[in-house]
């Protein structure tokens, strides 16, 4: 079988696969990751090993190729994290939003951090299963809260902004580290500041002032796709520029880029062509690629435990951290409690930090499939501890719908 | 550099090169094709070699990856071939458009074979150069005509008819060809018959009855771009079946794809998506990597000399035979000689088929580069001679269009 052969063929099989499994996970009112993620479990090394059937005879391995595409599903996917992210609206969000965002991000770092090396892992494994668990995934929660009819709520409202402040602070932190690592001496993490800061310099210029301008021009010339195609041009350009210029990770870049296009005004446009790209093609190839990438029958006893106690961590960290960021704010403490819940969800972004670690061997194979595991979990908790912890639509009366309402309004 | 980076980096550049040429062209008020075919060719070994430069350090080459990119790109452009094909329209629009297709099909496939053979190239790949000379591509004549004005006009509508004949007859001679090429003795060449029978006896009742039903269903199910998804995966797995089952070219199956995709009513949505996901993405890398397989500077003084005279032969071999079709089905010299002109250029499907012989070593570099070139040239200079042959808008009178358009209503 040639090459592309066998490719299209896997590409069918690993799409199919993966939307069958959302379908079937979104039927049993699970988020659709969860069935992409053990769809890729399923497909890969731990039980039917796609990349090895018989079937495929062709010279030379595909496996590579369909990796790749799953990286440019994370550029995509980390472009579109950045394409929702709206500066200002963030930082009218205010105090509540910022203050839990932050510590919903430091508590899971430290206790994360802490935990794995009492587990007898390396200073920089332990630091980066740390940074994993900071991540959140708000869009599990969101579903959920909509579905609760309280998404508008006070509590509502400082979840969605303290997730995005997360999200930020993840990338941020990630970048910190992966610049920082394998830097030793005064000299030499100098200059990986230096080159960050350069890279930040360019960037931020270029995405405010010159990226708005080229893409107005583009929308009035006669090319085919243009804005859209432009758009991952430019996505590829900061991504690469990231990691070759201020050498932090690609992602990093694509968020960035995000960032930059979603204050121009063809954001919804981007937006709607991306999403086609992203979720019809490289999406489910990456979520897929995560369960490619692990036998889980390499989980033993001691990594079944350890995977048992950071998972524990992940959610009691989020919750403390993040709950006691509203506490800090001013919310109640039920509330609080609240806020706290709906940020334990990992998702797509731990998937895409696990995996850089994977890549950069910070994390073993072992513990890849802990961490992915740990993001199973939690994505499955969360919409039923929020189930627990919010008031039903059902049993919440007009008023007390009214109110939260109100004083989301008011919400600074 | 890793090479994720390093893919990331060349995807970028050579999408930008491919739009950035693609304009330049349109500005020049040529199609947009030939800008991104240059843009190829100047990127490729001809000149700048990009895959080879010293900045690209990746341990594995990433030039796989990007051709198996641009293999996607051609499964999706005849997909969407096939999505513009309405088989009842087609059989509706009559005489004209099937005798000048039928007709602009034989001639260049005789003749083409009979100038290669006259060039001493062996008996498959002379008939494969005619097959090459058989493809048309209507899209730059259609835009032509909408300029002129003249598209409704009689001869505009026999042309974009005879132009979808045309497809699907070279599609079916190279299906037919592959298939068959090699095998030789009864026995294996009524193996391969049997082979695609029963790949057209699966795939047609499934693409008719199975297909539109699972469709509607999966429109109806919460799956994150579900239709166009589904329309990517059936498209490849319709490829796959064609090469692998029916032993014919894996485009066969994507554009019967097409075919069955648009009977359906959701045809619009799927066209809007695909359009979105080709054009900005998988097509451009599609048309720059034919630049980018070959060495331009491989062209000898021979290898010129048979790409002029075949260049020629296939300007002349399309007139006469489309120019008698509409001819022979009752039109006039002067609109005959239209039908013939607006068929010249040939563009993607040739584009298409000349890259399978390569990859099947049915023609070689050089003679790679000759096809490439011819489908260059015919792709110039058909808006060029459309306009000699057509009425200019501005010198019709009102009586002419308006006679124009009351023919081209009753055209049968």
């Amino acid at each position: 079988m040639s090459v592309a052969l066998q490719l299209i063929l896997q590409l069918a099989i690993l799409i199919l696969a993966a939307k069958a499994a959302g379908l079937v996970s979104v039927r049993l009112k699970q988020p659709a990751v969860l069935g992409e993620l053990l769809a890729g479990l399923v497909l890969g090394p731990t039980l039917l090993d796609i990349f090895h059937w018989p079937l495929f005879t062709a010279p030379q391995t595909t496996e590579e190729i369909v990796f790749e595409l799953a990286e440019l599903g994370v550029i995509l996917l980390m472009f579109m994290a950045g394409l929702e992210v709206d500066v200002r609206e963030m930082l009218h969000t205010g105090r509540t939003a910022v203050i839990a965002g932050v510590l919903g991000v430091i508590a899971p770092l430290i206790l994360g951090g802490l935990a794995s090396l009492l587990f007898n892992y390396p200073v920089s494994s332990s630091v980066f299963i740390g940074l994993i668990l900071t991540a959140t995934s708000v869009s599990i929660s969101a579903q959920t809260l909509l579905e609760l009819g309280v998404i508008k709520s006070r509590e509502g409202l400082a979840l969605l902004g303290a997730a995005v402040v997360d999200d930020v602070l993840v990338i941020l932190v990630l970048s910190i580290f992966l610049a920082t690592i394998g830097s030793s001496g005064a000299g030499a993490i100098a200059g990986v500041i230096v080159r960050m800061a350069l890279f930040f310099v360019i960037a931020v210029p270029v995405g405010l002032w010159l990226l708005p301008r080229l893409t107005y021009r583009i929308e009035r010339l006669p090319i085919s796709e243009g804005v859209v195609s432009w758009a991952i041009v430019a996505t590829l350009l900061f991504a690469f520029a990231a990691e070759a210029l201020g050498q932090i990770a690609a992602i990093t870049g694509a968020f960035l880029a995000g960032i930059f296009f979603g204050r121009t005004r063809l954001r919804h446009e981007i937006m709607t062509g991306m999403h086609t790209i992203a979720y019809a093609f490289f999406v489910p190839l990456f979520l897929v690629s995560i369960g490619l990438k692990v036998d889980a029958r390499s989980l033993n006893g001691a990594a079944v435990i350890f995977m048992l106690a950071i998972t524990l961590i992940a959610i009691l960290s989020k919750v403390a951290g993040a709950g006691l960021g509203a506490k800090l704010a001013g919310m109640r403490w039920s509330e609080s409690l609240r806020v706290g819940v709906g940020m334990i969800s990992r998702g797509e972004v731990g998937l895409i930090v696990a995996s850089i670690g994977l890549q950069q061997g910070l994390i073993d194979d072992s513990m890849f499939v802990s961490m992915v595991m740990m993001i199973l979990l939690t994505t499955l908790l969360t919409p039923f501890l929020l189930r627990r912890v919010f008031p039903h639509k059902t049993s919440a009366t007009a008023k007390e719908i009214a109110h939260g309402d109100k004083l989301a309004d008011v919400s600074d």
